[in-house]
């Protein structure tokens, strides 16, 4: 139906097939597209057609106006519709039309949703003799409501306030109990507030609300919610929103009438069955927004025993289609099941890892397939963490939610997505407490630690945006009663304010009063491990882990690290008796003085690596020699200088001026990293000594120690040169002064974290046994970005599109990445099979990982906690 | 006369002719192969034979061991030496030798010179006998004396506390006037000193001196002070220092003897005329070291007019033989002259220049080897500060000495090179004020403002290595009585302490109490003048400079820059009024606010603007955009944030939160640049106003403003796309608010200093009308090294030879340059003819001028006063 000199903009679906199907999600949105497959497989589906997101971009670029022909073109389509359904748009029988919003990735967060369009003063009337008086006016505000707050941006509390005096009015309590009389009235009233707001009375000619929903869809495509959401979730590329429109269809015509929601397995656990839930007598957004609370769609059966079995059939049919979990609306139109929607579902992490397990099982999909779908990132959710069932007997259990989304967190409370943006900004811990959410709180959701709503159910906005985060949830916890205004919560006899704190369970829906110490999960077992195992059969990066302390390193091995890439060796110096020493060390005014305080801390150190040593037995761990300025071990308050001062038995004035020398303009361009090793090698030597008298202590014991030596914040040939000489002396004379007769073979490397050393890698790898990318030093570099000051202008740079993603958080391919590529080739120039690696942040990121699968690493090293993730992605790049 | 199977290791020289020529300063030293090409010559130069510095280095790399069979060979020379002077090493009539180092390169500051080798308790009675007693004895005392310090490194004050009390036993004042007896009884002295020094007595065995003072003179190669000197000349690549070992000439046998130094042409001025000075009846070291005042060469006719028609006659056959200024070294012993050494002669830059152009002139260079022979840096000489004659004419002139190296200063007193070297880095500005000057004070004398000696000559050391420096000196100056002791300098009655600040004129030699302003040279003339247009024909590089004010661009334009190549608007800030509405500007907190107090501010910008353009008229000038964090407009103590906040009528508590709220950890890495510009958009608007108000303001004047825009800090292409675009609205807004009609066209560029830039230079080039390398940041990111904070480690860098030389003095070629060169190729790989250059502190470095003529920039841009260096430097990088 397209014009004949234009593109085609409008693609049709419905009883008598599709022109398009679900591959052409780019151009007709997933909801559209999957609307033209489901109606291409049998399934019933009310007619309608999709406005192309082409057709978007071209509303948005030209101004903001309608391409000229469309609207004729639409005109065209309705017609067919109303030949299909035998009714009329504006006339009698009434045919109604529903638009939605759809763009080729599905965004919770673009809700811009309009049924009933189509209604007017007159057509009201026709539609209550036609059917029911009450149903008919229910409809009649409904559309005025959404028409009014969605097209036309009035506040929905306006709306609410007008039906909560047709409520007193009529003495009851819920919308179902409002009789045919109060509906009228209430379509009166919603007309007085729209004629208010709006400043002209609410349209009666069709078209015109047609064409008007049409353009609201295109325009919410930029609203503010919906590219923070897209900024998030790392959203780019697409071109603008598809348009649906579709016959309407009733889940509110009676008592046999219905609408709901429905998971083809269990979004949460991955449950290999039907999930979901629905409300009789009610219209789908009455589900999703979470006003009213559903059935689960384990009662369907009891209610519509046919449209259950039709239903389950449906199931099997779509996951056999789309080979996935899918995400489905339908509604039951007088006993008469339609579909209006399906798409591929989102899910926690745990119910992806299952699914995919599971599916493969199943045949559905093979193991490469089962691989590739399991979001990398999502699988922290498995090891997302919990309450103590200990602490969790003795805490006050308050009130029970939904386990909307799994995870446990602990907070004070914010009562607006501003609020919980500016304290956790402050470095509060907050949750945010909502009678429920909008696309304007996704902001203010990120932020806060968790999310408690008083409404909705497990596929309210609040659970579908925090699930995707992984983001602990507890929804609809009804005896929860918030005063955003007050900034109250109450809950039973408790009243809590802004500074009390509540504890969620997202996993249970238990909310406690009070903090509650949260544990983390241990180790990887059931479909989780199968996965694993799966993936390490794939990766060809090997995955490390950061850890500075035994506890961390066991914790690691668990969860499946082959190593340790990164030992940071400052942290071992703040315990209470290491720091005084450590200070003696940094005040010392000579190299024997210097000496003298390192000898305290030898036998620290040695133990600590003995312990680390001991966990890692059989695996590589890499050492990396003191890298922070040493004024960060020194009290920057003047009373507690004066405090170490005496402890040190120094006068206060020493110590300040020792402080005051080592001030720095930019630490992190200062006096760090092998700097420190080259003004001081007293501190290098002591630590090598540790490193290789705790060598020879583990292998006394049988152990099997593997220590490596790192060199940081290299930015020529020559530092390494001295350092490494200096490295092996040191070896040499523990080895004497030890009598080991045993090959003391410890590999000296280099971090790479200055582009000075990247770009001159060549030279650099002559002097190094291997390289480890510091990633996050290298960023700051490359970007002249202080990781400590972004703050001030990056969120307005993603805002803008500038950068894409924030660098620190997935590498930056075109610059840093180009910088590590360039340190690839020529390090291996010299040294082909120079040993690679990364102990960034971005080691455990999966995009990252998969560029560094690309670029030829051999490694990557990231927190334990995310090692199953850099499993699960690095098995992925090597799929991909 | 080599070992039949080993390297040749000693090169004879003198009557017979010679083994090397002047081409082998690599192997001879300078000295070594300048005595065999003036023997080859058939000049008067006693016969000796060099070491070669090969022998060195095997004398260093073999643990200080001279080589099997080299005191061999020495011997047999020396017999050689013995049957052409018909003498005895030792015997009868005794043969005293030389012995002088000589490196590839003139070190004024290895003066480990030993003379009157061969003499010893026995050996002074036969020469006395053949001679004269006094004579005898002082060349045995001087002996003792030299071989006491140079070998043994004994302290001279104990050899000079001997002579002071035989001086005072003989009731004389100068040391000629001691007689024969005092002298017998100084050598017995002067060998107590050493027999209790050394802990053995003098060693009486001539050959055994001899090996003594060949080791010292190798030792004295990697001694600190040499060590120094070279790191700060920048030598590099030497293996090691020659031995010249040769017949001892004297010229203290009496008053037809005497011994001098000569310039063939004034070092100071250049002027074309024998320029030195000599000692009648003394020995070399008496001129070098500065111990007595020497007559001027001009008095050399009066005293002996052969010996000067002689001497005149060997000047013009050294410079059509060398076709450069020699330094030579004469003594006339009984009235026959004898050459000892010559050299290529060091110079001022304002001789060089004049040299450089009479030389061409005479044909004895050409135009191309005038334009490579004089050192571009030196240049800047000729435009060193001097003091206002009428601030002179009120000044105290205290004292007179010898205008040593020209250029003036002031500062207070540092009475030991530790002590200026410490106050130095306290920022004090300090003059070193010493009786004389050794290697050991270089790394003193380099870090004081000026140098004032007691004693010495224009050729003493003080006056060698600060005229190398370009760094001014006041030798000689006999009336100031020095205490280093107590610190305390008396000059008549004028007492001084630490504390006191004196000036010096080195140009005239004056000396004055109290600080004086210094002015700076207008303009380039003369010789100079010549020079330049010599440069300018040559050049491919143009040169630009960096002025931010009317008279800086005016002065730029006098000294030649073509162009303002850095414009840095933020000086602009810093008036009485401006600094206000900026401040206003930056406690702003809504936009309005914001622009508000820029309105205030374009006014004073738009004057700015126009007064450099009208300077620079016809040229272009490059503008940046504000580049620092805000909080440098900000104070920083409380007291002066209150003073602040009540100029602005701000509550103190808003101006404190402000500034807290600017702080940041790196302000390097921080909120600066380009980022200011993205995140208040109303910064560029105001200035792009300004620059294109101006513009069109001098135009209408008939005034041909070439301003350019430059964007800084960009890391990404879509910086530069978005402020440009902002920028060109805001050209076009002001164009049609001025009416105007003529073409503003007005080109915006953009600074690579981040390397992410320099790496994405591809894409950046889209949006860019020219390239300007901010190579002071870009140093700053490619080694991680904040240039506020380096003095804790660089030192060590350079003295370790991990880096060889300051990256931030002259560019490091390998890891920023080659991002500079990765740049450009990039650049140029997208607009071919995109215009490039730099901006940074390197753009006036001659070393680093050569690098960027080489990766094809097309101009540099640096300080006013170092456009002639720039020019001069652009010229060689072509003519190499």
């Amino acid at each position: 139906m397209a014009k004949k000199n234009g593109p085609k903009r409008c693609y049709s679906f419905g009883a008598r097939g599709a022109d398009g199907d679900a591959k052409q999600k780019a151009l007709l949105g997933g909801k559209g597209a999957n609307l033209a497959e489901m109606s291409a497989m049998g399934l019933p589906v009310p007619p309608g057609f999709t406005i192309t997101t082409e057709t978007c971009a071209e509303y948005l670029t030209a101004g903001r106006r309608l391409p000229a022909g469309l609207m004729a073109e639409v005109g065209r389509l309705v017609k067919r519709l109303e030949e299909d359904a035998g009714k009329r748009f504006g006339g009698d029988p009434p045919l109604l039309l529903s638009v939605r919003s759809g763009a080729a990735v599905s965004m919770p967060g673009m809700m811009d949703t309009i049924l009933n369009l189509g209604l007017n003063d007159e057509g009201v009337e026709v539609l209550a003799a036609a059917s029911d008086v009450r149903f008919a006016y229910d409809a009649y505000r409904r559309l005025i409501n959404m028409f009014g707050t969605v097209v036309k941006g009035v506040a929905h509390e306006h709306f609410e306030a007008a039906f909560d005096r047709i409520k007193k009015r009529h003495r009851v309590t819920r919308d179902h109990q409002v009789p045919a009389a109060g509906m009228k009235q209430l379509c009166r009233a919603y007309a007085k507030v729209y004629a208010r707001h709006v400043g002209a009375p609410f349209p009666q000619e069709p078209m015109a609300q047609l064409q008007q929903a049409i353009e609201a869809v295109f325009e919410s495509w930029n609203k503010p919610s919906a590219v923070t959401y897209r900024a998030i979730n790392e959203i780019t590329g697409l071109t603008g929103t598809a348009v649906n429109v579709q016959t309407m269809v009733f889940g509110n015509l009676g008592p046999d009438s219905g609408t709901g929601v429905a998971f083809t397995r269990n979004p949460a656990t991955g449950e290999d069955l039907l999930y979901g839930e629905f409300l009789v007598n009610a219209q789908g957004e009455d589900v999703v927004a979470g006003i009213r609370t559903p059935q689960p769609l384990t009662a369907l059966a009891d209610w519509n025993p046919a449209v259950a079995a039709e239903l389950a059939g449906i199931r099997k049919k779509l996951e056999r289609h789309f080979r996935d979990m899918q995400d489905v609306e339908f509604t039951i139109e007088r006993g008469k099941l339609f579909m209006l929607q399906t798409r591929t579902g989102k899910r926690t992490g745990a119910a992806a890892v299952r699914m995919a397990v599971e599916m493969s099982e199943q045949r559905l999909i093979n193991r490469k397939e089962a691989l590739l779908r399991v979001p990398a990132k999502d699988v922290t959710q498995l090891l997302l963490p919990s309450f103590a069932p200990r602490d969790k007997e003795r805490a006050q259990l308050v009130a029970r939610g939904l386990p909307a989304s799994p995870g446990a967190a602990s907070g004070k409370l914010a009562f607006t997505a501003a609020e919980a943006v500016a304290r956790a900004a402050h470095g509060e811990q907050v949750l945010l407490v909502r009678k429920d959410t909008s696309p304007e709180d996704v902001d203010g959701m990120h932020h806060a630690a968790g999310i408690l709503t008083s409404t909705g159910g497990m596929t309210s906005h609040a659970a579908v945006v925090a699930r995707g985060w992984g983001k602990c949830c507890v929804a609809g916890a009804k005896d929860v009663e918030i005063d955003a205004a007050k900034g109250t919560v109450r809950i039973g006899e408790h009243v809590l304010g802004r500074d009390s704190v509540l504890s969620l369970d997202g996993t249970t829906g238990e909310v406690f009063v009070g903090g509650l110490k949260t544990v983390q999960p241990e180790g990887i077992s059931g479909h989780f491990a199968t996965l694993m195992g799966w993936a390490d059969k794939h990766a060809r990066l090997k995955v490390q882990a950061n850890a500075d302390t035994p506890a961390d390193a066991r914790r690691a091995r668990q969860l499946g690290a082959t190593g340790v890439g990164l030992c940071r060796t400052e942290h071992m110096f703040f315990g209470d008796k290491r720091i005084s020493a450590m200070r003696q060390m940094i005040v010392a005014e000579t190299p024997a003085q210097r000496a003298k305080a390192l000898r305290k801390l030898l036998p620290f150190q040695r133990r600590d690596f003995v312990g680390i040593l001991t966990e890692m037995a059989g695996l590589p761990v890499t050492i990396r020699l003191l890298d922070p300025p040493l004024h960060e071990f020194l009290p920057h308050s003047r009373t507690a200088q004066a405090a170490v001062a005496g402890q040190l038995g120094l006068p206060s004035r020493l110590l300040q001026r020792r402080v005051a020398s080592l001030e720095e303009s930019n630490p992190m361009l200062g006096h760090r990293g092998c700097r420190l090793a080259i003004s001081y090698p007293e501190i290098l030597r002591m630590q090598v000594t540790a490193i290789a008298e705790a060598t020879i202590a583990c292998r006394r014991k049988k152990i099997d120690a593997r220590p490596e030596i790192m060199i940081p914040l290299v930015s020529a040939q020559r530092e390494l040169h001295l350092l490494r000489a200096m490295a092996a002396e040191t070896m040499a004379t523990v080895k004497k002064a030890e009598g080991y007769r045993g090959k003391l073979h410890i590999p000296v490397g280099t971090m790479i974290e200055i582009p000075r050393a990247a770009l001159t890698a060549d030279s650099i790898a002559a002097e190094a046994d291997f390289f480890s990318f510091g990633t996050n030093d290298l960023t700051q570099l490359t970007f002249g970005f202080s990781r400590d000051d972004i703050g001030s202008f990056l969120p307005r740079y993603l805002e803008e599109g500038i950068l894409d993603r924030d660098p620190f958080q997935s590498i930056d391919q075109h610059g840093v990445g180009e910088m590590v590529r360039t340190a690839v080739e020529r390090g291996r120039s010299v040294k082909k099979k120079l040993r690679m690696g990364v102990c960034g942040e971005h080691g455990g990121e999966p995009r990252s990982i998969g560029f560094f699968h690309e670029i030829g690493l051999d490694y990557v090293s990231c927190s334990p906690f995310r090692v199953p993730v850099a499993r699960l992605a690095a098995a992925q790049a090597a799929l991909r």
